[in-house]
């Protein structure tokens, strides 16, 4: 007998939450939830589908997973906090084997932020994944992209291009079951840096997530800001998997252009360079991603790298699930 | 040049709102919101997939129109005041007459209801489209699945089965354009009762919308209640359109398992009576949509029909999107 549409969501999806802000959960028509006095709310959408955002093969468990991460990113991005997830699924069939490891990546990630599921939607049709993420954050905190001033430094956090060389070796292989390999791990389960933007309000003038290739994310900062920047090319972070597998040009032609890193891009006034500094120590006593200065916001508007204080060309276009 | 996803959404989904409460709309990495004080938040999301949820061939304006409308009608069901809307699109191709006229669509009933587009994404892939919608309501005036008590009135509002004759008509002439036949235009163009769900708070002991069939979405009502119910088939209003086209038999055919009406399915204690016929009497007056009495609720489990007070065997199945 087929599972409806219904019973999928109730069979796969609803769990108690232990988040007394759910007033009503998954299974009637809407969710009710309470926002605390004084924040405001935060909501994101993205979605994925299937060879454009994941490869055909990729682990169901890898596929819930990263449909929450990339919407938890952006509320990183805002420095805001996480509350509740709907989920809007797209599949052929209902393969239950398929829809309790998809649970599965999506339900632990969601536990370990403390996010509850709380609606959603489940149809039959090509594989398509949307997940909206809901949240808030205290009014003077949120992290807009449009706050860069000229004079303002610009940091990364983590090892971007980890994840975009990841999908490069799993393109080759085909060995989606190879997650000792942390190029390979990083790609099939992002990791947020919610902590790190919740820990960034107050202190950073504008963030946003790196979902489309650093240099083309900072572009997009930079428009938004009404200003230009400067991208010390011998500043950016190499990690050690990946230095250990590419070539330096390959390694900043990943960190560059790679997309779906999730890590976050931002700036900050000079003021508070010694704070940024003192939070980067306790992430690296903490084993948690680093923060690395990259650069400097300009006046203008144009986003110029340098190597060594020299400019360099640089022609990476950036991920656009688009052309 | 082929539009970039960003492209995308800023050319034809963002717009200044009127609404002060939207701090941050689309273009950063999520939206900020502003909830009043006192109310909970309403959270919703539906999916439409081509083929499944509408023909192909179906105008964008349609698609756009129906992907907000059955959203609004999630939070009609809660009793609850829509706010902001945030758009998933996956579509094969940026075609631009397409996303005029589905923008379009989505944004004219989103005006109408004074709702502001706050975020999306738009990416390549199957036609699937996702919106999810946010609102707010009052703690005790909002109206769940599950309050409904044995003696309580069942009411259903509107015009039921209208639209599925609709969808029939189009099956059987492919003419979309013929929006002056009421059944059409129905189908194409769904009335969310938001004013409705409004009024019925702290009226109505539990609520939902017909988006599954009457009969069907009955049953769902009365499980979430712990109740049984008797649905007095010769009540059920049938209207002059449907009559014009259909025999008695089909007319309560549709009535009963037509899906997509978005009507709301309600039920009230026998001391709301008066309450009911009084909004009932200024409905007929307004022009808009009449409240009607179809049966009762009943302790035990039980979901049975009843002609002229004899008990009626009716195998109407509704409409599972996954069956």
């Amino acid at each position: 007998v087929p599972l409806g549409e219904f019973d999928l969501i109730a069979k796969y999806f609803t769990r108690r939450s232990a988040r007394t802000d759910v007033l009503l959960g998954v299974g009637d028509d809407a969710a009710l939830l309470a926002v605390p006095p004084g924040r405001v709310l935060v909501a994101a959408t993205d979605t994925l589908v299937e060879g454009r955002h994941f490869l055909a093969g990729t682990p169901p468990g890898s596929i819930g997973h990263n449909a929450l991460a990339v919407n938890l990113s952006d509320l990183a991005a805002m420095g805001a906090e996480p509350a509740w997830a709907l989920l809007s699924l797209s599949l052929p069939s209902p393969d239950e084997s398929w829809l309790e490891q998809f649970a599965g990546g999506l339900l632990a990630l969601a536990d370990s932020f403390g996010v509850a599921l709380v609606g959603g939607d489940t149809v039959r049709g090509p594989l398509v994944v949307t997940v909206e993420v809901l949240g808030f954050v205290e009014p003077t905190r949120a992290l807009r992209r449009s706050g860069a001033r000229p004079g303002d430094l610009l940091y990364v956090s983590g090892w971007p291009g980890e994840s975009a060389a990841g999908l490069e070796i799993l393109r080759r292989t085909g060995r989606f079951d190879e997650t000792a390999d942390p190029l390979v791990r990083r790609h099939l389960f992002a990791e947020p840096r919610v902590a790190l933007g919740r820990e960034l309000g107050g202190l950073a003038s504008a963030a946003m997530d790196v979902s489309d290739g650093l240099l083309g994310d900072l572009r997009k900062l930079c428009a938004a800001s009404g200003a230009g920047a400067t991208l010390e090319l011998e500043s950016l972070p190499v990690s050690a998997a990946l230095r250990a597998r590419c070539t330096p040009a390959e390694c900043e032609h990943w960190v560059l252009a790679g997309g779906d890193d999730y890590e976050l891009l931002f700036t900050a006034p000079a003021s508070a360079q010694a704070a940024i500094e003192s939070l980067d120590r306790d992430a690296a006593a903490g084993g948690r991603p680093r923060l690395t200065r990259i650069g400097r916001i300009e006046a203008g508007q144009a986003v110029r790298c340098t190597r060594a204080g020299r400019a360099v060309d640089v022609a990476e276009a950036g991920f656009d699930h688009f052309v």
